[in-house]
Parts: structure tokens; C-alpha cells; sequence
């Protein structure tokens, strides 16, 4: 087994020319493509209609070329995408590839692997509920089982998509008395990221099952996955999932580490990250090393005191631009300063996501001396 | 001649009891003020009022503890802030005071001195125009000699704050047949803006005073200043300016440094401008180092090209999310992320001064041990 | 007892130059003003310091010309004002004046009739909780007395800033045990606003005091003042509240009428209020008509079931633009239509003020053809 | 010949179930579907892919129930659409279909007519240029024909979709040194959206075409045309046009009818427009009236002179909410509760669609007294 990232520039939702020429010049192959991850040029809120809009543009093109219909394609190829490429950063999509053609090797050097999962859809009931969570939980183990990771120490990065409620959904589902749901769009989409994040941790063992009470855990801020990235949007009914770590059992010069941040300024897990992987930041890489990059991906989040190592920050209270709007835009320039690139998944909304108030982030390199 | 630089907290414009309470300790000499630069929760846009507040407040505060009527303090003393604390950014304000009690000096280490100038008011056809151009050079050269600054290449940083002209302003302007103005409040700002940074080059020899011709240089990126930081905004009337340089006339531990930086993603300007100063990031200043800063002070803008490092960015595309509060947003994190401090003067706006779709970084620390 | 209203225009919150005028022209005496209300060019939400500055600006002009101290005058003149003045509303102030010099009366026309009390200064568990809720009433029934105001149909306008809290303020209460908080900022105002509401409908028997129980009813729509327009904002400590009625005891041509709206395309309440008043709108007022309004006070929700009329508004799913900026822009100007004014006091967040998803609207007006 | 004119209402871009469903019960025939008109929720402005996702959407469907190829329908189908649903509108399409299987007529009745036309592909350098105003006119004249249209008074509505730069766009002309194209995106937009009304009203006779200069038309606030509605957006590459009057050659219930607005208030022309159709706000249409409405098309535009009425707004200097969408907001809430219906399209940019500072409003209804 072997996987292979490759990103695309987009300027357009509407516009995947970049990725059809790639499957034209036999660059990437469209029937190995398992999963799509890319930031997308709207706000990353409730009414970012630009993450439907690339789905549908790239599960066209996908079936076009593999001659599957768009609804399969849909239904088995995660496109995870997150809106929001505030400040330096570049709206991109990763695709994921993978070529199981080869034998299996079981000892090997540790190599980049990766499995997908989608669970049940979710009703409205369950969107930001223990049943969101279950299900997230038991996707992610069924990932890592595809994917041939055996322990989870080997899982460095958990991307999970699920759905949130619109208002009118919100309101409905009250009329309707089907059970708690959110207050507010808003509210159902950090609720949402919150149950897979959950999810992840307890599939993980990151976070004991034993002892695991929901309404407890919302309110402790120590109790969180560093791995997971989850995202929610209007655009999916179910969780899908991508899992991604190394394993003895997969081939080829790409690996993947991660790192806990602690919080938005922490620029020594972001050189770190790169680091673990055999790069030399000094403090930025040099042009040779970041054509070995391909993929970073970081969650991150406003500090909910209201500070930042002891000083105000106005994330919170701004009435005309949303906090994971200022959050995007500040850790992907502390990123991309190191990195000497834009093209980073960088995404807010990281409750329970890596130490409160910062997040994590997670860098897929080539660790041949080519990129 | 000896130049202290005092940074306070601000949460509420309205709210300068953290510089009362310096007053009332001794901390901050009230008469020795002459000059406030900081950083307000606004939108650093037309309709940030939160610029004219704090002025409002200070001025009063000052006025109370001086016995000097408010209209002197506002007339002799530059309040000088910028709007928009986006991402990490931390709203605050440095006093700059002056104690001119001591006997000069002419030969020690050089240290930070400083000078202020205003210049007539401007009416609505000079903002943004030649007249405003001629006005800030000849108010800079005036500053210089008032600081004993005799060398333009120990000038290391120029605050301009200068006038621009509102919706109505634009529109009376134009029934009168005053001359050419500028289309809209946004336009208005980024005009006085320019004609304040040529101001600056050309008081500094910086930019040719024999080829300078206004409509070309606004023309050609190659033209600007490098000390220039030139804001604008409806709650000024005159061009207000700070000079700050070293000089071996004045004495103490502060010292100021600068550097352009030559795209947004620069951190080796950034890294560059503390390792002039005597520190040593690694990548982040540890806290005993932080602690030295007593001023950072960036300028920058968004790539006009659509395109940073050959990535397109979103910056300049977004009619929700003004490209100026993008960019503070990003090179805000980055010097943040190499300070570990988050009260910046980052402003944007940066035509003309420094390279084009980068800008400058200056900072003031002290040489000694202790903070 | 007489009572007199003067709307200013308003273009920069630091300008008060056009009361000034009046002041030095005598035709608004300084030592009447009871009270301000007002909309603000901000944004209307938890950063807006517009508010703040605008009091500030009006406290000292009214110290300089009455001799009192700023602090006296801010803790006896209630300044209200609200923020955002969206779509074709124009920033202004109503400047509500007292002679009490003549003789009372007591059976003449019912006449406008005025006054204000304030509450004692709220703490951090009071906000948005039962302790707001008591002394709301409590101010209300006070200041009725003072405005000899008897029956409770009498009232037709009670406004009611209060204080919110900062993401900080609510980390803090947090931090401290304090007892239950909003959980955001936004969410703050609006339970501010809701205690508010609750209060004055206690005091005038709107709400059944007997069967009252706050957390039922905070999910009863049905449960509201039909006079109450409360606003929250960080600038106040306290409740500062006005009343406004028709009294037989004060004299003067101007009375006041109110309609509730039952939802944002409610033009009939909007004409029927101005048919109240005997104006004839047709649908617009005529010049002269116009002319004799005084004051036009709105308050109004975006529809919380995201439907107005049965078709979907994107009012509640914005990022980008908040709710509150949407509704204020939308009801302003189906006012304003019917006025042929732009200078409306329209402010959002109406839970519990009027029908659920509607408002209310009140105007003052000269029942003299002469304005 | 005979036109029909249906509404869907829409939530999500990616959702055209509605017209789906409409297919399947025949109560829209696929083959006959000319022109789709309709307001997406976006932001109105450059970075809204709402339009081109929702133009994605019904093409695919279109395509399913044709057979005829997604390429084939966006190129011979207008799909034009506003972005932007600010306060009480609603989100929602208009199918314009038309029926060409019965004789013609030459002496009924007029009927609401209708046809399309697309120009060329326009170029950078002729978009907001003279090419654009040149290929409008003869597309206009030649959709004219094609409706049977021979008089330019019985034209009442054309609706113009043009294509704009991007910031990237911008810079690659500049570096081409294709000529001179607009400044910033936004610009770009306006000025796409003059050229391409200058065009309109020149087909028309509105404008007077012996005396047309296009620089000094610009300056002309008179120089407008009374039935243009232009908008721009980057997802089309050529003008696309939709000629609407009224012709005795058709046939069938719905008239077409419009009216200028002299300004953002003007009520008289919103209740005119309807009066002229036989209908009798009062000023609200009555549920039965308001569902013989088939669309209702608005203009309109903030004051450039920053005032209405002499009262000054703050939509032109509002950084945070662009003026468009104030306006939008306004105005079409103005309409809104004439009609007691929110399926309004209303765009803003109304630059020389009628009279300066106002724009227009159109009305189809059917004169029949069933919907």
C-alpha cells in the first residue's frame, strides 16, 4: 500500500481545471483518489456555501473520469473541506491517493497510511449528542482497521467533517419536540466539532471511556483529543472521516508527525512539528525543504479568557468579524512564516481539539531529499 | 536629553484609569508626555471612532493632571492610533515622555530620541495631494533638528497620522470645484497616506527630490520609504508626526531599530530586527528578553498582485472582511509568534512604505539587563 | 411640567457642535435636559464605543455650560443610545428637556410627560438575572411617580439601557464562582435586555407578577411588554431608564402613541401609530406632517423560526453580517418610508418587547401644525 | 407565444428541489425554460460563489431533464443571479419559460414578452469599457427582435449579467499592458455594471447616441437608463441578456410594468408600480393581490452624496458592511411591506439605472384574478 498527497491551487469553487489536468497528464489517477481536504474561499460560518459548491464541482469531475455517478462518489469519497483562507492563506485542496496494487510489507520503515469512514447519516437530535459521538467513535477504529494502523500512537491526525442545524432546521426540530438541539447555527456547529472530537479521543484511548460523562467533559478543558480537526457545515448529513498516521505495513517516502500547540503563539511546536519529520526551520525553511511539504493542517481557537499570555484580545467581542475569522488568519500567518507557504488547512472552532486555547497542528513530508 | 517609552493595556477607549494610576504613582511624569501611539479596538477603517475617543479621553486625563486646557493638549501633543487589533493583536498604548532636565550630551552611545512636529491644517483639495506632500517633509526635517537627529540614516521610524476625507466631505468637495479628491473614504485614506510616506522620503533623501514627480512615483513600487508609517483618519486635521531615531545627544537604555520587510511572510526581517537590538530569538524571545521590548511597531499591506510567494490569496477579493484587517491579522501573529508579546502597533496601509506588498518592523527595546 | 424634544444630527460621536448651538442660541436650555436618546454610527454590538464616546462628548458639553461635574451629570441624565444606524438611518439625538417652572395641572389635554431613574449599579450575577429583573421594575415604578403618570395605559415608551458583559467580565465572573453568566458577550445583551423587558412589564402589569417564574418565561413568546425597548451595552453600570407617556398634569403640544408590530412587514402598525397621532400618512407623510414628528422609536427582532410570511430569511445564518445589523436596516427603512425621515431611533433585539419576531414602534409628535 | 413565470424558493445553492419537483408534476416543462432570474444568499459582492454554484446546480438539472449537455444549457440559458439577502428577503429563483406552440398574435392584448441574448466572451480590457457598452446595445436590439418588441416604451425590464475582474485578473491585465481596466475588484464590478446599462439605454433610445462620450456619461448623473438592472460577477465571461416588456404578439395573464425611484424613500413608485398593474396596496397588497404577483425586480443604490433627504446615512463609510449590502437591505424591505411578500429581487449598483441616488422597480402580475 502506498499513499500519495497531492495539493491544487483554487481560486474558484466552480474551477477544478487544476486537478483535471492532473488525471490528464496521469499525474494523479482518478480511480485511486480516497479523499479530498482543502480550504475554500468563503467565511468558514453557517452560510459558507463554498465547501457544497467545491464538493459538487470535484464529484463531478471524479465521475466523469471514473465513470461512477456523482451520488456514489459522494457517498465514498470523503471531501472534507473547510472555509475560511483569512490573511496569507491560500484556498487549496489536498487530494489523497492511494495504490494497493503492490503486496503488503508488514516491517518496513514507518510510512504514510490512511484510511476513510463515513457513519450513519445523523438527525437533528443526534447532530452535537451522544450519538454523534458513538458513531464517530466507532468509524475511527473501523478506519484504523482499513488502514492497517494497529496502535494509536501511530494516528497522528483525526479529520472529521459532520453536519450542523440552520436555523430553520434549529426551529424545526424544537417544534417538532425531537429533543434538545442547539440555540443557535453557530452553537450547532461547535457542538457538532465537539462530539467528534469526542469521538476521536475516546476511539483513541486519548480520553477514558470509563470514566467519560458528555456534559462533564464539555466543561473541562483538559479533556481532549490531539489529533482530531473537526469541522461541521450544512453541507453533510453524516460524520466523514479520514484517518491518517504511519504503519510498517505502507511504502513510499511520505510521513506524518503532529504536535500539541498550547496556545496562539506557540511557534516552537510549530517549528517542532517539522522537526520530527527531519526539516531544519531556520526559523523559515528554506525553499528546497518546503517543496517537501505536503500537507499541513492545524486546528486552532480564541482563547476563550479573553486573553493571551496575560493580555486582552478582542476575538470574542467583535461584532463584525467572527473569532475563527481572526483565529484563521493569525495562527495561518504564524504557520506559514515557518512553512515559507500558504497553502495550510488551517481551521478554528478546535473546542477540545489539542490544550484549550491553542490547538494542534499536523505536517505530512517527504522525507526523500526530492520532493 | 533622555526618552522613556511607557506601553498600558486598554480594553475601553474610554477607559485610561491603567495610565491614571501611573500618573498617581510617579511612574509617568504627566508634563514630560509628548507623544501617545497606540493601538484601538476598532476597524482601522473610516467609521473607527474609536481613534477620536481615546484622543478624547487622554487628552482629558492629561489636561486634569497638567492644568493645560484640553484644546493645547490635542494641539501639542500627537495622539497617534491606529485601529484594528485583529487575530492575536492586543489594543494598548505607548507614552512616549521626554525628560529634558539634564545637560546635554554630544558624545555617548547613541540612544532613542525623538521629536514631534504638526503641520497646518490641511484642507480637503492638499489631502492626499502635493500640499500634503510639501507640508509632512518639511514638518519631518523640522522634527530632526528639534531631536538632534543630524543623520537621516539615524532616523529609524516615522509615525504619520494625517486627515482624509468622508463620504460627505468627498461630495461637498466636489460641488465647491475645490480640485481633485478622491473617489471614496477608502481611497481618501490610502491618498493621504502616500502623500504622507513621499513626505517622509523626501525629508530623508530617501526618495530624489530633483525626479520626484507625484503622479509617477504612486506609480512605481520601487519608490518608497523604509521609516515611513503613515496612517489616516477623519479625527485629525493637520498631519501629526513622530520622529524617533538614536542619537548621542540624548542617553538611557533605550535604542530603536529597523527593517523592511519584503513580503508578509518575512520572518527574517523580523528575527532581524531584535538581533539588531541585542536579542536573540529562538525563534521566540524568552520572557526576560519579551520584557526588554518597550515598543514594536509594524506596517504592511496586502499583495496588490492577488499572489504571495506565487499562491493567490484572498485578501483583496473579500467584500465581508476588509483586506487591512486580513493583513494586521497576519503579520500581527508573525511578529507575535517572535515576540511572545502581543501588544504590536501593527498597521496597514502600507503603500509606499517599505517594499511593495511587504512593509517594516521597527522596535525599541532596552539594552540593559533589566527590563 | 412641560416637556420638550430636539433631535441632532449626528455625523462623528466627537462632534456635539449642533447642540452646542443650541445651547449658545437658547434654544435648548442646558439645565432642562433630563435625558438623551440616541443612535450611534457603530456597529450596535458588544465592540461598539461609539456609545461610550458619544456620552462622554455630550457629559462634558453640558458640565461646561451647566457647571456640573461630568460625573454628576452622567449619573443623573440618562445617555442612551443605541448603535447602527444601517441602511438609510442617519445617526442623530433626541434631546428630551423639562421646564418645571409653571403651575402643575391636572385636568387639561393629555400632554407628553417624562422621567428617568436608574437603578444602583448591577454586578456580574445581577446582569441578565432576577436581581435586573426587581430593580427594573422597581425604577420603572419610581419614575412613573415622578413623571405623575397614574394608570399604567398611560405609558406608551419605557427605554431601558443596562449594562453586559465582556468575554473577559464573563471569564472572570466564572473564575470567581460568582454564579450563572452568559455564556458570550452577544449572549450577555440579550439576557440584559430580557431581564430589562421583564421588568417593565412587571411594573406596569404587562406580565402577571403573580404567575411570574423567569426561566418559563424566557421560552414564552407570548410573554412581553408592549412599551419596553431595552438595549445593553458595556459602557453602563447600571439600569438607566426613561418613561414616556401622556399625562393631564403636563402641557405643551407634543404626545406620544406606541403600536406593536407583529412582525417585520407590518406597515399597518407602522401607519396606524402615526393615524394615532392624528398625522395622515398617505402611505408617506407629507413634508409639513413630517415635520411635526419629534421622535420615532423602534424596536425589532429578525424572526427566530428563520421564516417571515412563510418564506426563509438568511437573517439568523450570517457570518459575516449580524442579525441585529440585518433587521435594523430592514424595518429602519420600512419606517422611514412612511416618514419620508431617516432620523429613527431602530434598535434590535426585541425578545420579549413586543410580538415575538415583530417589535413595536412609538412616536412623539407636535399635535400644532405648527412643528 | 406565451411566457410563464414560476418562483422557488431556495435554501441552499446545491438544493434545487423545488424546480425538481416542478418538473416532475409538469407544472414547469423543462424544453421551455428561457431565462432563470434570481437572488442567492451570498454577499452580493466579488467573493460571492453563491451565483456560480446555484448556476451549476440547475444546469445539471436542466441537463438531467433535457438531455441537452451542461455546456449547451449555460451557454444558451441566461442564469442570472444577485447575491445578497440582506433583512426580510428571501432567497428564491425565477424560471422564465416560454411556450412557442401556438400561432401567433398580432392585435390582443399586450402579454408579457420576453427574450435572450449573450454577446461575445469580453476581454479584460473591454470589460467596463466601450466594447461592453457596443455588444450590449446590439445584444439588447437583437433580444428586442426576437420578442417581437418593436417599440423601446414597451420594454420595461432588461436584466444584464456581465463578468468582472478578480484582484488576480486585475494585475495579469496590467502586466500584459492589455489597457486600462479597473483599479480593485469592486470597481471592476461598477464599472461593468455602467457599460453595461450605457448599452441598454443606448438600444433603447434612452440615451441619446450622437452625443455619447463615455467618459463624460459617467461624470452624468442624468445619463441614465429607466429599465437597466445590471449586475456583474465573476462567473460569466459574457454579457448575458434578458429583454422583458409587453407585446400584443403574446399572450396569456401577465403584464410587466415599471416605475424610477427618485430615491431610497420613494414609496409613491413602489405603490405606482403595483397600481399600474391593477392591483390596490393599502398600503400593504392584500394575500390575495400579493399572489398574483409573479416577481417584482428592484434597483437601487446608496446616495453618493451621503444624504438622504438632507439627513446624512453611513452606508458609503461603513468598513465593515459594504454599502451594497446596506442598501439592499433597505430598500428592499421598502418594497417588501408594499407587497407583503419577501421573494423580491433587489440589487444593488443601480450606478445610471435610473435616477442617481434611487433606481427603479419593475412588477410582473397576472391581470387575471386567479394567481
Amino acid at each position: 500500500m502506498r499513499a500519495y498527497v497531492d495539493r491544487f491551487s483554487l481560486t474558484d469553487p466552480g474551477d477544478v481545471s487544476a486537478l483535471k489536468a492532473a488525471f490528464d497528464s496521469g499525474a494523479v489517477k482518478p480511480e485511486r483518489v480516497v479523499a479530498v481536504i482543502g480550504k475554500t474561499p468563503g467565511n468558514g460560518l453557517t452560510n459558507d456555501y463554498t465547501r457544497g459548491y467545491l464538493t459538487q464541482s470535484l464529484a463531478l469531475l471524479i465521475s466523469d473520469y471514473t465513470g461512477v455517478s456523482r451520488e456514489r462518489v459522494t457517498a465514498t469519497i470523503p471531501f472534507i473541506f473547510s472555509g475560511g483562507v483569512e490573511g496569507v492563506l491560500s484556498p487549496h485542496y489536498s487530494v489523497f491517493s492511494v495504490d494497493d496494487s503492490g503486496a503488503d510489507r508488514v516491517d518496513g520503515e514507518p510510512a504514510l497510511a490512511l484510511a476513510t469512514a463515513f457513519t450513519a447519516p445523523l438527525i437533528a437530535v443526534e447532530i452535537g449528542g451522544q450519538g454523534q459521538i458513538d458513531a464517530t467513535r466507532d468509524a475511527v477504529r473501523s478506519a484504523m482497521a482499513s488502514a492497517g494502523i494497529e496502535r494509536a500512537e501511530d494516528v497522528h491526525f483525526v479529520q472529521v467533517k459532520g453536519p450542523c442545524l440552520t436555523a430553520s432546521a434549529i426551529s424545526e426540530a424544537r417544534r417538532a419536540g425531537a429533543g434538545p438541539v442547539a440555540d443557535t447555527p453557530e452553537h450547532s456547529m461547535a457542538l457538532s466539532r465537539i462530539a467528534s472530537a469526542f469521538g476521536v479521543g475516546l476511539a483513541l484511548g486519548e480520553i477514558d471511556a470509563t470514566r467519560f460523562h458528555y456534559d462533564s467533559a464539555r466543561l473541562d478543558p483538559n479533556c481532549f483529543s490531539s489529533v482530531a480537526s473537526c469541522s461541521a457545515g450544512v453541507e453533510v448529513q453524516a460524520n466523514e472521516i479520514v484517518v491518517l498516521g504511519n504503519s510498517r505495513r505502507w511504502h513510499g517516502p511520505l510521513r506524518i508527525g503532529h504536535r500539541p500547540m498550547a496556545d496562539a503563539l506557540d511557534l516552537a511546536a510549530v517549528v517542532g512539528v517539522f522537526e520530527d519529520l527531519g526539516l531544519a526551520p531556520g526559523p523559515q525553511l528554506s525553499d528546497a525543504q518546503s517543496r517537501r511539504l505536503r500537507s499541513v493542517l492545524v486546528k486552532c481557537e480564541p482563547d476563550r479568557t479573553g486573553r493571551i499570555r496575560g493580555e486582552p484580545h478582542t476575538m470574542l467581542n467583535d461584532g463584525d468579524m467572527n473569532a475563527q475569522r481572526h483565529i484563521r488568519a493569525a495562527v495561518g500567518a504564524l504557520v506559514a512564516g515557518v512553512c515559507g507557504d500558504t497553502r495550510l488547512f488551517v481551521s478554528g472552532g478546535a473546542e477540545h481539539q489539542g490544550p484549550d486555547g491553542g490547538g494542534l497542528i499536523a505536517a505530512i513530508a517527504s522525507v526523500d531529499g526530492e520532493p
